[in-house]
């Protein structure tokens, strides 16, 4: 063997995290957050562009789709009208439309707008959380008990973000997090999404916060952002640790439109073209998915980190 | 369970791909391809840009780069030059300065330059090959025969492009591969290199390939591209099954200037960062990495598809 060359096929030593049995569920169920968590960092677009996408995202065989969050017009001027939103929408039976809301205020409106689910959001880091919301998370636990009070028998699933990490504080321990959701799941929170907020997850870290909260909580949904590259390596590794629910978004959609090169949330058809060749079905049709990420692309009016809307699928054959 | 929740962190049924133990190990070596598979594909860089860029690199800790290759300057403008490029690099000790030649006349002039190894290469489909090379399959392997005895004591590696996949032929079986493999090895090549040529390869592939290879051949490296967002998730899937030795290139180099958004090689600095992160050393450090890709950006004068160039490490904090 020539000097210099490490590589070869046995692995040379055991690395604790991963040492267990890999499996892969049969299926991943998709929540599309694009027109909440993607638009809502983008210049606003107008009620009848978020409809059209909504509708088109209703017609690609994705399960749930978060529509829009019911928050200050002041503070996110891009999700003002979200009612409005709910209102236009074509329901394709059995899809669930959820809307984010960061208190009891919003939790009535979009009650009134006929959100299927509502989903809070709590961060693991004081720090975030007061800046996100500019409450303690104490106080940010105690509107959550008053939101599923208000809810009634529509569920409410929370969101535990900055769960791997936070721009102001760093390193989150696990335990925070479980402790976080068992508090989330005691209040009478259906599911408990991790958040990637900023991107901070790697696949070691998705495997040892996953099981960390084996068995301790209600099902479990992962949230990632692409911002350091990690994104669909982190949706293999919570795919092995047996978490069959992700979020993702249409076109990487949530990317800041003024970075160039940021990245947003995980592009949906980027997921579903990876995950169906690895033979975990989404029941989303990837044709339909694209032509959807056409019309998120035409709504922002600038290219979309996606690499599958832009090299296509890798069935996709060369001519010549 | 609210309806429409499939997400459980128990596995709801095994893949058998992945019914291993997995492990990772300790280190993995990494082939720094920038200055030839990612420059190849851009306008002409002078010969002095492309030396800036592989002293940069050398400063990096990173252990083997590719320097440039020696072919037609007419099939291949911007690789013009790849004998000036070797006389006027500042060679630090420890690293191997490596070429990639198409046959015997280039492996000469890679000699005649002092290039530490050579790299030559055959596709996995007679239709790419011929489209790469024009030549057939046979005829590249009898070509290689010649490097080979041409090189005497230098090492030659060999890549297997479209090990994953043709982009003209479609899916390529993973026993072709392994035949070529233990072809190449016959013929004296001392390490052969996966090449995922137009990003066809995910995880479960990733694994089954490096599976079908273990044992049957010397070392194997991994040359993935993002071309459909796979990179980082298919470096974790090699990492897993056991192969050490990745390829990458700075800046993640060698998309398409010419098509926004298209993806080049997976991009050294987020292959680091997140590997690091899980445990796996590599040698190399990230802040001398990511001015060598603020040169890389300089040379090419394009935006890097590279999202820890954009939002730096994951252990950047936020003010305010």
């Amino acid at each position: 063997m020539p000097a210099g060359w490490a590589g070869t096929i046995v692995a040379s030593g055991p690395r604790s995290l991963f040492e267990v049995a890999v499996q892969l569920p049969a299926s991943v169920s998709i929540r599309e957050v694009g027109p909440r968590d993607g638009l809502q960092s983008e210049p606003p677009v107008p009620v009848e562009g978020r409809v059209r996408l909504v509708d088109a995202l209703s017609a690609t065989g994705v399960g749930r789709i978060e529509v829009g969050s019911f928050v200050s017009p002041k503070a996110v001027p891009a999700m003002a009208g979200t009612g409005e939103v709910f209102a236009a929408i074509r329901r394709r039976p059995g899809v669930v439309y959820s809307a984010l809301v960061p208190n009891r205020r919003g939790a009535e409106a979009a009650l009134a707008a006929g959100a299927d689910r509502l989903q809070v959001v709590v961060a693991a880091s004081e720090r975030y959380n007061k800046a996100n919301v500019n409450r303690t998370v104490a106080e940010t636990l105690d509107e959550i008990g008053g939101v599923v009070r208000l809810a009634g028998d529509t569920p409410v699933e929370a969101t535990v973000s900055t769960a791997w990490g936070c721009p102001y504080e760093g390193e989150v321990p696990p335990g925070r997090v479980v402790g976080l959701a068992e508090r989330l799941a005691g209040l009478g929170c259906q599911a408990v999404s991790l958040g990637d907020t900023t991107g901070m997850a790697t696949p070691t870290r998705v495997e040892a916060l996953l099981a960390a909260l084996a068995g301790r909580v209600p099902p479990v949904n992962c949230h990632f952002h692409d911002t350091r590259g990690t994104g669909l390596a982190n949706v293999v590794a919570a795919l092995q640790a047996g978490c069959a629910d992700v979020d993702a978004a249409v076109g990487g959609l949530g990317g800041s439109p003024t970075a160039p090169g940021a990245a947003g949330n995980v592009a949906t058809e980027d997921v579903v073209h990876m995950v169906e060749d690895m033979g975990v079905a989404t029941g989303v049709d990837l044709d339909a998915l694209l032509a959807a990420a056409r019309v998120a692309g035409e709504l922002v009016a600038h290219p979309l980190r996606s690499q599958v809307l832009v090299a296509g699928a890798r069935t996709r054959r060369a001519v010549g």
